[in-house]
């Protein structure tokens, strides 16, 4: 008789917030590996604004999640059983995988086995030593590239990304202003992640407000911004850039429950400013990611970088907590709990 | 009896276009130069959509003409008398000068002489070895960097800069589409300037028709695109962007009239294509004026690269050459004839 497991299924394309009716959770047998590959028990996913990209019906950097497939997610766990010659049992491996309690992986691109030294904790795995930490590290130090002394502005600074963001910028010399909703938000940029001060975009209240905060917090302009949001908060920086200034794009999280993506009128202010806006995906620094890691870990182990969790527990939650990222629920990488690890 | 030149002062800020109210043709007598100063005869002026911007009461990367002053332009002419060791009698000389006769220099950054192996043609002077051949030449060569093989777009791509932006990809290999008003401009872009195809944005009635165009000229996407103009053209080309694309921004002539910039939704392409968009201005590469200039005569002796001049003729026409740039009438660099060369 099979074992069982549980994962949760698209059912329905959601619009805006995923609701009851747009996923199912179904049990399923454990399924067997075949050659070449091997099964994977999940102890916890990642879960970011990525991740509510991929069930739309709109082609980007992965297909889209189709209707009866499992929701994706990256997530990390403990090889049971292998017939793959890269993983052994007992490895810990990060993954493409989803909300599910199992996953099978081959020897590709899309799982990595965890250097023994990082595997104690499998939810710094998920903050720091993954995408999400590599996202943050060459957007920052790779396409950033602040200078001791310069104005820094990261939005979504209480986030996984920007959290760490804001943090390789202080390591950098720079001077490091936060964006984030709401007061215990701030407090955590400044107090917990050591950024110099932080905007609470909700108390501003839009774009004048905005504006002000900024000038007074970026008196000589903004050097580097490091752009999860867009929307107000990105045209609001972008009409207080400095000279030479570069924009990082890192993510639009204020338009991916509409699609609807307002263009920043302040655009010209790149002219005017001789600045560079940058989109980028950490993915395409595959080949580099142990760098990364490796300067990660260093500021790591010398206190120089807080990595902070939003933990839910169990598989049923997992909808509640890809909703938190655009609700706000969470400060630092949200995650949940699948199994023990 | 001191001798008398004409010179067109502005009398009240334009609105749009420049209406006979907002200048006066006055007569004025020829100053004298000072210690450390030299007398220039203009030749020509250049006109182009900068010297409108300094006409608003905007600070930018000079400071706004003040009423009672002369409409700033850049122009070529000849030293008549000379206090300054910086320049001869006879010598041919660049400038940021104005609307006028006559000039007053000294030894700075504003006055340039020309190398004697230029000097016959004024004309091109103020074409290709001034600042608007360095402006395509830095746009394309220096930000733009396209390959061979490439999908290079420019906007305005009849007009002075832009048709040399043009000719330097084609130089550096790249297929190369323009964009321009009308059906004589497109012949002259692909025709003259050696375009590979042009896209005539007048007929493509906006968004949609621009759409179209731009996936049958550039199948592949566009790899390079040179922006003169913002608004919904520079949208569009946001729209088709290839991976790792670099939009260079040169100017934004659709909104100078109005001083309102659309922000472009497709901005958010820069993120899915990790793609780079980038304000530049020419004068920042002030000291290497030289080596564009050398490799624009190369190019023009060897007969790769056209320039073509729209010659408006007197003083008295400055203004509507002015307004030419806004409502289209030059192929090339736009300039008014002051004197004989």
């Amino acid at each position: 008789m099979p074992r069982t497991q549980r994962q949760i299924v698209l059912r329905r394309r959601p619009e805006g917030l995923v609701v009851p009716d747009d996923t199912e959770l179904v049990s399923v047998p454990v399924p067997e590996p075949a050659d070449g590959e091997a099964l994977v028990r999940i102890t916890y996913v990642g879960v970011d604004a990525a991740a509510r990209t991929w069930l739309d019906d709109q082609p980007g950097y992965l297909p889209p999640v189709q209707i009866g497939e499992v929701v994706r997610a990256a997530g990390i766990g403990v090889v049971e059983e292998s017939r793959c010659d890269a993983y052994a049992v007992g490895d810990v491996v990060t993954m493409l995988a989803g909300f599910s309690e199992y996953t099978i992986v081959r020897d590709d691109l899309f799982c990595t086995p965890v250097d023994p030294e990082y595997v104690a904790d499998h939810q710094a795995v998920l903050s720091l030593y993954g995408p999400t930490g590599a996202t943050a590290y060459f957007g920052m130090h790779g396409v950033g590239k602040p200078q001791a002394g310069q104005t820094v502005v990261v939005s979504a600074a209480a986030g996984a990304t920007g959290s760490v963001a804001g943090q390789i910028a202080k390591i950098a010399g720079a001077r490091v202003v936060g964006i984030a909703g709401g007061p215990e938000k701030c407090r955590a940029v400044v107090e917990d992640f050591g950024f110099d001060a932080c905007i609470d975009y909700r108390a501003a209240q839009g774009g004048q407000g905005l504006d002000a905060a900024l000038k007074e917090h970026c008196p000589a302009g903004v050097d580097v911004y490091f752009d999860n949001v867009g929307g107000e908060i990105l045209d609001a920086v972008l009409g207080r850039l400095a000279h030479n200034a570069r924009v990082v794009l890192c993510g639009v999280i204020s338009s991916y429950l509409t699609g609807e993506h307002p263009g920043p009128s302040n655009y010209v202010n790149l002219l005017a400013k001789t600045a560079t806006m940058q989109g980028f995906n950490a993915l395409n620094e595959w080949e580099h990611f142990d760098e990364a890691f490796a300067a990660l870990r260093r500021w790591d182990l010398e206190g120089k970088l807080v990595h902070r969790e939003t933990v839910y527990d169990g598989l049923e939650s997992c909808v509640d907590a890809l909703n938190g990222i655009f609700t706000g629920t969470n400060t630092g990488k949200m995650m949940v709990k699948i199994s023990e690890p």
